[in-house]
């Protein structure tokens, strides 16, 4: 299983990954699933993958060769792509390619070809944008009413990405809120893992203003997690206990009732 | 979708569940899950239910009919189960004759017979006990370390439960707990719908001190999703921003670099 958000503010991108690769609850292994290419000043692209191994490995390996290009007769590659959205295109054609190598041979051995990747970033000349490609090869785009896409094993970390971030969110602070939601993933899916790769990409830069791997056991991190845990074990304090509740009263329908009382078919 | 949660505290029992039945995203109804039944002194049983309304239907229409015990020869319902233990095997029991009866129809027009359920409450002269009954009516118990039990859609509200609730949190807190644990689901699920049926049973009073139904606009519950979303925005402000990030000498393995960087295939 797996974890990667990638959030796009006014500022710029933030994209969060885990590196957990599990076979099984008892084959866990780390592998990077964050990458981050580019050429300062002309282009930074972060690609975040999820699903089978064998399968993301073949359509990164493939999407680093590059494909050849119909109409010019070049290799396309993350490099040489002019715009983000000819970026998703090509990914979802890698996609199709490994796909139609690897499908039969998947289906005899009763696996499915599971692929989604993040991508974000910015190319000059072009806006900043963040796609999510799915196992078919198609994308879709994030905006500004929903800043944020994830992939992999996506309902732990989504509560506080849909309450906190907006479109005007500080892009260190979507930084943050992207680590929470990490941190909400990480405590509940033992198949999502520490280390945490990370990456800021600002606006209009081109190029990526962070790339770092959070260590278990780093110190910012580590407080972070102990102060989101510590704030949402006191967040319900603050909210008063319900009203209902003062003795059987209250209860519905069944006022001072004596003997047996209920159905299990009234729906 | 459903959501139902369970809570098992030292002071007693929660139940919260949801009413959202969905066959598919355009046929919305609604429809109870959670019931509760007793005799007042003698025994308070609540039972939530997930899964396919027929097959949900079925099993709780035999629940109340009863089974033929081969012992006594007498028909067993939760009125007459001696303990909650009994009462966790006689469900599970149910569930195994109506898939019996329905798994062969099922398979034929490619569905699957999932059923899910959550049994609490006491029966005089037993303890308080929270079950979870599979689709094979196999069970689970809840324990000290783990006081809460979930079926339907448990991701989303999980983490609020995983931080809070303890075996010692008070049963109007852990109600209170149960109620934002579903709001959580509310909000990232539109299969999972209010209104919200509640039960509190208190531990050695063997009844049922609350059962309530929370419809839409209720104040008290408005009050609460209010309040926990407006938590959930400001816990992360309190923590600090992170402290990467001053400039590309931060980044990892390409400080002062130019030209190309990066690769998709070092993982």
């Amino acid at each position: 299983m797996t974890y990667c958000v990638g959030i796009g503010v006014r500022d710029g991108l933030v994209m969060v990954a885990d590196t957990r690769m599990s076979a099984g609850p008892d084959n866990l292994s780390t592998y990077r699933k964050l990458h981050v290419v580019g050429e300062p000043g002309e282009r930074a692209i972060a690609v975040a993958t999820a699903g089978n191994l064998a399968a993301t490995q073949a359509v990164l390996g493939l999407l680093e060769e590059g494909l050849e290009s119909p109409q010019s007769g070049h290799r396309e590659t993350l490099f040489t792509v002019p715009s983000m959205f000819r970026a998703a295109q090509l990914i979802g054609h890698v996609i199709r390619q490994v796909r139609a190598l690897d499908a039969e041979a998947l289906d005899w051995a009763r696996l499915s070809f599971d692929v989604s990747i993040l991508l974000g970033g910015q190319i000059k000349g072009d806006s900043m944008r963040l796609f999510m490609v799915y196992p078919a090869g198609n994308f879709v785009e994030s905006g500004r009413d929903s800043p944020f896409l994830q992939i992999g094993d996506h309902k732990y970390g989504k509560s506080v990405l849909a309450r906190a971030i907006t479109i005007g969110t500080d892009l260190y602070d979507a930084l943050k809120i992207g680590m929470i939601s990490m941190d909400d993933a990480l405590r509940s899916n033992v198949e999502v893992g520490l280390p945490v790769d990370i990456a800021v990409l600002r606006r209009d830069t081109f190029d990526a203003e962070l790339i770092y791997r959070i260590q278990p056991g780093e110190p910012y991190f580590h407080d972070l997690r102990e102060r989101w845990g510590a704030a949402l074990r006191a967040a319900h304090m603050n909210i008063p206990r319900p009203p209902y509740g003062s003795g059987r009263e209250s209860t519905e329908g069944r006022q001072g009732q004596t003997g047996r009382y209920g159905s299990l078919t009234q729906f």
